[in-house]
């Protein structure tokens, strides 16, 4: 039985290209991989954000660009905060990792209303983009709150 | 005359979507952008290697779906190569300014290195994606040598 569920372990394990624990070599490799595909996402969230605000004309094709890349690296982050990666110059609470299944929630949020961003942005209208950016900025401020240090 | 050049640079500029000047607050933020975009880059060009190399098995789904994160963010660092963002924590040499024409082709030929790297994956052939593999890590090389500091 224990031998069963050992080699269905590791054929589960071999299942997910992601698996968190094969893809980084030193914990820090993880921060850093998990801190820039943010950074880089947050830089095009804010571009949108200055369309939103008003600070920046509405350009349809920009907008559908800075989408398709914060729906894209929406799905990175996550298999990088490994077990022990919580380290000195991380901001991740400890509840990333004791509450796993709500941090997974919180995740997986994100990437749906990142989707939907991405679809208004090739919708071309920015009423639409607005309602779906107030969703994605909703999403990060929640996760922000329960899972980051201030 | 004067003034229809600077209208027709204006225009130019509003044409633009990745206009660099307007990206970006300050040169920390060009830096810790392009920094991000090519350390995030760096991860998934390695997991290919580890493939390449034979030390993780070819799987075809996760090459391609690194390939695919290769290729969206070797197009991004350039922008953000701004006047005057040759700051301290950063390698980039003064010739990317002064060379700008030949820095663009060492972009140019990186991004389209990148392109073909995401076709080798979608062949499904590892030889194809070893040899497009090297076709990008020389594309690296070649701009780094010119261009970064050691």
């Amino acid at each position: 039985m224990k031998r069963l569920s050992v080699a269905a372990m590791a054929i589960s394990m071999l299942a997910l290209p992601y698996a968190a624990h094969a893809q980084f070599a030193k914990p820090e490799d993880a921060v850093k991989y998990r801190q820039s595909a943010l950074s880089v996402m947050g830089t095009h969230f804010g571009r949108i954000g200055a369309v939103v605000k008003g600070e920046k004309p509405y350009d349809k094709a920009s907008v559908e660009q800075d989408a398709m890349l914060v729906e894209t690296l929406a799905k990175l982050p996550w298999h990088a905060f490994t077990p022990g990666s919580d380290t000195a110059n991380s901001k991740a609470k400890p509840e990333i990792w004791k509450e796993s299944d709500k941090f997974k929630s919180a995740s997986d949020k994100l990437v749906a209303e990142t989707g939907k961003l991405s679809a208004a942005a090739k919708s071309g209208s920015l009423d639409t983009v607005k309602t779906a950016f107030g969703g994605v900025g909703q999403s990060c401020k929640a996760c922000h709150d329960d899972f980051r240090k201030k």
